[in-house]
Parts: structure tokens; C-alpha cells; sequence
């Protein structure tokens, strides 16, 4: 039996989920490793923690330092959250000779080339499964199983919180407003939930997927982002009666010939045929593309306590794996810049379009939008125009492949029209996946 | 750069991907990993594929032991298939202080135990991601990344050519013998698809699979298995009419509480609700469920030169880390029987049964069948007799849950009656995947 000193700091949702799930399956995790893993000190702020999880007095602490200083440790499990803390920790933790694992992807996705410099001088591991995907294992796929493949696409449902809400607002006829409360009430979004509904956190997934599959230093500072929030129901059942379903997509894709590549965030119409269209409720997916595998898709619950843990305990076990057999090396420098690629600016991308606008039912009105949409390039493959027997007449049209740039011109230039009564909803239509 | 040389037995279509995938995609491998993979001999008894392949006189032999004699070589690929030589060259080659690549499931699925115990013995790594679904990381993520995790079922959609046909009958409108010609054309199925379509492949992939989700030592032997040659075009059609598909499925479920198991491949009907309905054509599919982590899918190319290259070629990455970081102990051994399980016999598991009776019209038929069923304990939930304006009339029957060895003594009985026209087709349900 090979023992392995942990420490944890942070014992909320997933700090307690860590906990419980060591304990309650320690047998399972000793007989398919060969390893012990002993909780040797474990920190939260919240003194209810030690009860609660069940800790002595010797465990438990309110001091992350006391996790940082005590020598036996050989991994701390860092999951506050948060960036300024978290990174102190983190860093501090390294420079005292231990291992990190963390499910920090706010900090990686800002912060994580200085982590993983650090600890690549200080030959430390890094585990980072549980920051995408939660207890999906797509960045070891990525990083480890896909390793020989040119990985030129990804598709990703990152964020449970906003695939919950969408898939309600659609089962149950549901505006966003609703179904976020709704989402509340259940613990699926956050009392604040602004990183979640207005596509940052599936930002920063995104970043650090991309990072590695396209093992480039992607910036997060230039990944175009874009939440839910500005969906309505309106907008759901148009696009449903036309055979799409909307979903917050993160996307990268490389363009290997031109060395560019792009990433985004934002509402995104898939075409019902597409296996991702069906995932729905707080579930994530993520579709790859490799040049030698083809198309993959993994799919699994991705937050969640015991989900998210599962990919903290396996990192630990990886590491303890590599101490317990005295690896001196680090060869992973896979988040090391080796290409010369650069990122597509958001307004160089091309896509088709859904434009719905809210016009006032006049003579010439259809005329107006088209002709400006045409002068900027844009030509239409659908126009949906329903009676409602009111003032406001909103008017959908799909567009033929266009340019960002050329879309947001035009844009401009309707919503400025007296015809027009709100701003226009754009959501862009991914066909070929 | 730290070079590794590696040895290639067995130059068809996989081994022959492997050498194309080192070549062209050496810059990313050696980017992503710091690894530099040199084809230092490659063996085939053909010797045309030494021109085909490009490869020079000191690389290429028509000799396997040139392989397994060459002391700089660090990892021998077996990719030659079938199982009496696979095993010498692999035994010999751990013997020869090699470690061991290999994509080849009828081996491991029959003397896997042998093997691993070997190259444990002998302190060699054995990378077989490739043996089971292709290009689909599905081995690593239950040996790894689900290791936390108590796994309690696998449905696994293994076979990409049984698949293949099931989606053609369905789509074209084939009988099974046409739909399994058009995939001989096409290069889905081999020329003796035996091993395809009988599910003897599905069955020694889930061997592999439970073995190591359940960590237990399956036996092959004791799972029961049959294929997808029986089902015909009409079958197709009352079970899509019923709302379901037909996939072979290879399954395996753990009842903890009574440390019982059960693995089984056979065509199953499943609701078109479940995503594991929509995989078609040649692609693999793994529903998982662990403790932690829930419900996960695991989907991409099961088959084919390149995805089961890449699976190939990641393996041999991993172990050559471990080369270069002078691992010396082996802590991997999920392999060996670590729980007291033992296998449900295949008379004792339940389900649904979908039936399809051929009869002849005449009064009391189906009150003598469901007279045969009811006392053999099976209810029915639904019964669909349609007009043939013919003399044989087919009777289809779903039934409630029933005990296997039930089906098996009714269906008996009542395939010996003059009314029974042929032998009655037996297909089980899956719902509650």
C-alpha cells in the first residue's frame, strides 16, 4: 500500500464533494490504484465544515497556510475559487514543493500560463481536469488520447447552468427570466449568476481547451463572448419551427492552411439532426474533431459535487502515480505557444444569421430591412413574417453565409430606422459540425 | 528531444496507419509531447508493403524476430491479429525487455490475464487502447479518469460493422444479407464477417470493457453472445413503429449489493428517446454510469486505419514518458481480481422481450401462445397482429419483465407447435438505461 498525504483548501460544494468521495470510496480507489489517499489537513474559512465533513481537530483548519507549511503533503487540492487567493495559494503551494490540483478554470483561463511556468521551473504537476466539463475526461482526451491528431474543431456545451435554463425556458414555455428563477430555486444557477448566463465562464472553458488543443496561448482577452440573456421565447419557437434548437455553444476552429484560428461564445442554432441538439437539462457536451480520429463526442454531467470531484480525485491519482514512482521530469508542456497561429478577429468570422426584428406593420417595411441588408452583403435564405394583429410585427430572416463585420453594420444602420421598435436579436447558425 | 524507437509487427490496415500517422503528424506529436517516435524496424510478410509504405531496407523485414532481437528498440507495436502468434511475439518481445502496443481484442480477450501477469512480472507496460472502439478513449477514461468511480453499467454500441448494416436495413430499406453485402463492397465488413456479425467482436470487447470497469476477471467464455443475422427487414419495422431501434449492444450491469454481475451482447431494442438510438453507421458509442460522476456517452469512430492509429500511437506516447522519466514500478494493476463477483448466469437476467411469431390464421392461435406464456410467468404488455391477406401471419408481442430462463422454456414449447411456422425471433429491451 502506497499512502498519499493530500490537503484541501476550500471545503464548498466541491471541496466537501472531494472529501465525501474519498472517504466513501477509498476500497474502490485502493484496489483499482494501489494507493491510500489521507486527508492530512483540510481548510475552510467556515468553522461548520469540520462537523459537517466529519473532520478532527487535527484535519480540519481554518488557516491555508497550515495546509501550505505542513511538509508531509504532497498535493493540495486548491478549491476556493476565486482569482486573487486561489493564485497566492496555488503559487505559494508550488514554491513549498507540492503538487497542485485545482477546478479553477476563472484563474487558469487568466492566469494559467504564470501557473504552469512556475511549476514547470519548480517540476511541480499541475491537475486541472475538473476546471471544463466537470467529471468529463475531456482534457486528458485532449491532451493525452488525442495527442497525435491535428485538432482542428470544437463544440462545446460548457455550462450546465445555461443548457438548464434553455432547456426549460423550451420544455416548459418559459421566459429566460423564469426559467433562471426557476433555475435558482433548484441550485442549478447561482444567486449571482451573471458569470454563468452572460457566457464567461463557457469563455473561459473554452480558453483552456482551445490552449491545448490547438496548443497555442489563447488569450482570453480576445475571445468574443455573449450570453442568454437577450433570448426569448419568441425567439425558441421560430427557431424550433424552422428545425434548430439554440444552445450556448463555446467554438474554436482552426484554419491550419492560413494558420488562424477563432474562438467564441454565444447562442448558437443547431440543426435538430446534430447529436448535440439533444443535450439538454445541466448536461455538457463537447464534439472534437482530430484528423486521425474524426468526430468524437463526449458527453456527461459537467458541475456538480460528486461529478467534479471525480475528476479532482483522478488528478490526484495521477499525480501520486508520478511521485510514487519518482518521475524527475515533466515532459507535458503542452500549454507551451509551438505554432505561429493567430487568432481571427471576432468581426472576420463567417456564419449564417438569425435576425429577428420587431418592426412596426407598415407598407415597405420588409423592403427597407432587405435593401440595407443587401447593400452590406448580406443576402437571405428564409423570412418569416407572421400574422399577430398587433402595432409590433416582429420579422425573422436567415441569412446566407455572411460576414461578422458585415452583420453588425448593417445592424447598426436598421436599428437606427424609425420602423424599428427594439434592438434586433442576431444568434448565429452553426450547419456544418 | 528524447527519441524513442519503436518496433512495428503486422504492416495491414492498422499497422500501415500507424507508420502513415508517425510520419505526418511528427511535428505535432513532437510539439504536444517533447517525443520524437522513430520506426526503427517495421515487419509484414508482404513484402510489397516496404515500397507502399516507403520504408528503407534497414526498417523494413519480413521477419518478426528482427523486431524482438533489435536491443534499441523501447516499444514493439503487435498489430498482426489472430491469436497464436500475436501472443508468442508479444510474450517473447516482454521477454525481449520490451513494452507492448497492441489493438488486438480476440488476445486479450482470451489470454489477457496471461499476458498482463507477464509483463508485470517482467515490469513492462502494455498499451491496448486501441482494442477496444477504435479511436474512442474509452479504456483510458474508466482506467483513469474514472478510477474514483464504482462503475455499475457499460452499454456499449462496439461493433462499427453490425452497426453499420442495422442503419442501411433501416434507411435502404434492405433485408439483412443485402445490407451485409453493401457493407462487404464498401469495406465495412471483411470478406468472412464471422467475427462481426455473430457478435463474437462486441463480446471479447466486453470482456475487456467490464473487466476493468468491474475490475474482476471476466471470462470470456461466460459471456453469452449472439449476433445480428437473424433480424429481418419486417422485425426492423414493427420495432420502429413501436418507437424503438435495434442496436447490437453490448452490455454489462453490477449489482453491488449482491456482488453479481452480468455481461451479454445481443441485438436490443432501444426508445429512440435514449442517445445511444441515433448512433449510426460505422460509429461506436459507451454509455457509463459510475457512482460520481452519473451518466456519461463516449462516442466517435470505432474502426478504420486512422482513429485506430491515433489510439495506437497515444499509447505509445504514454509509455514512452514513462521510458524517459525511468519509471520503475507499476502501479496499474486494475487488471486483476480485486472483489469477490461473481456472473449472472444468462437464464437468471431479466428484461423485456420483444417476440415475433410467424403463425398460421387459424382461430385460438394467440390464445394458445399467450396460454404458453402466461403459464411460463411472462405477461405481455403489448401484442400487434396486422392483415397479411396470407397464410402465414406474423404476431408481435412485447413482453412485461420476465426472467430469461422463462422465455427460453416457453419459447421452446411453443416453437414445437404446428401452428409455429418458423422459429420464433426473440429480441430484449433495454428501458431504464
Amino acid at each position: 500500500m502506497n499512502r498519499i498525504n493530500i490537503g484541501i483548501i476550500g471545503l464548498g460544494t466541491i471541496g466537501a464533494g472531494v472529501v465525501k468521495l474519498i472517504h466513501k470510496n477509498s476500497q474502490v480507489i485502493l484496489q483499482k490504484s494501489g494507493i491510500k489517499l489521507n486527508i492530512k489537513k483540510a481548510a475552510d474559512i467556515d468553522k461548520r465544515k469540520k462537523e459537517e465533513l466529519m473532520l478532527s481537530n487535527t484535519v480540519f483548519t481554518t488557516n491555508a497556510n497550515d495546509v501550505i507549511s505542513d511538509p508531509e503533503i504532497d498535493i493540495i487540492v486548491e478549491l476556493i475559487g476565486g482569482t486573487t487567493k486561489a493564485n497566492e495559494f496555488i503559487i505559494n503551494g508550488i514554491k513549498a514543493g507540492k503538487h497542485i490540483v485545482t477546478a479553477n478554470k476563472a484563474l487558469l483561463s487568466q492566469t494559467g500560463n504564470k501557473i504552469f511556468n512556475t511549476a514547470y521551473k519548480y517540476n511541480k504537476f499541475i491537475g486541472f481536469e475538473a476546471s471544463v466539463a466537470g467529471g468529463v475526461p475531456i482534457l486528458k482526451s485532449i491532451r493525452e488520447s488525442l495527442l497525435p491528431n491535428r485538432i482542428t474543431k470544437i463544440y462545446g456545451i460548457l455550462n450546465g447552468t445555461t443548457n438548464f435554463i434553455l432547456t426549460k425556458m423550451e420544455k416548459d414555455n418559459l421566459e429566460f427570466k423564469d426559467a433562471l428563477l426557476l433555475a435558482q430555486k433548484l441550485g442549478f444557477a447561482e444567486a449571482n449568476p451573471e458569470y454563468d448566463i452572460k457566457g464567461t465562464d463557457s469563455a473561459h472553458k473554452l480558453q483552456i481547451l482551445a490552449s491545448f488543443a490547438f496548443n497555442t496561448d489563447v488569450k482570453f482577452k480576445d475571445i468574443y463572448f455573449e450570453g442568454i440573456d437577450k433570448i426569448t421565447l419568441d425567439d425558441l419557437k421560430y427557431i424550433h419551427s424552422l428545425g434548430y434548437k439554440v444552445k450556448l455553444l463555446s467554438i474554436a476552429k482552426l484554419d491550419l492552411r492560413h494558420k488562424i484560428y477563432e474562438c467564441r461564445v454565444h447562442p448558437t442554432m443547431i440543426h435538430t439532426s446534430n447529436p448535440l441538439s439533444t443535450v439538454s437539462q445541466e448536461y455538457n457536451a463537447i464534439l472534437i474533431d482530430g484528423d486521425a480520429v474524426g468526430e468524437q463526442i463526449y458527453y456527461g454531467k459537467g458541475a456538480g459535487a460528486f461529478p467534479t470531484a471525480s475528476a479532482v480525485v483522478s488528478d490526484i491519482i495521477d499525480i501520486a502515480k508520478k511521485i510514487l514512482n519518482n518521475n524527475e521530469k515533466i515532459f507535458d508542456r503542452s500549454f507551451q505557444i509551438s505554432d505561429d497561429l493567430t487568432m481571427k478577429k471576432f468581426g472576420d468570422i463567417s456564419s449564417r444569421y438569425y435576425l429577428r426584428f420587431k418592426t412596426c406593420d407598415k407598407p415597405g417595411v420588409l423592403a427597407k430591412i432587405s435593401g440595407i441588408l443587401g447593400k452590406n452583403n448580406i443576402s437571405l435564405s428564409s423570412v418569416l413574417q407572421k400574422e399577430t394583429g398587433q402595432n409590433i410585427v416582429p420579422i425573422v430572416m436567415l441569412t446566407h453565409i455572411s460576414k461578422e463585420s458585415d452583420i453588425q453594420r448593417a445592424i447598426k444602420i436598421i436599428d437606427k430606422l424609425d420602423i424599428i421598435k427594439s434592438k434586433t436579436n442576431i444568434i448565429r447558425i452553426e450547419d456544418n459540425m
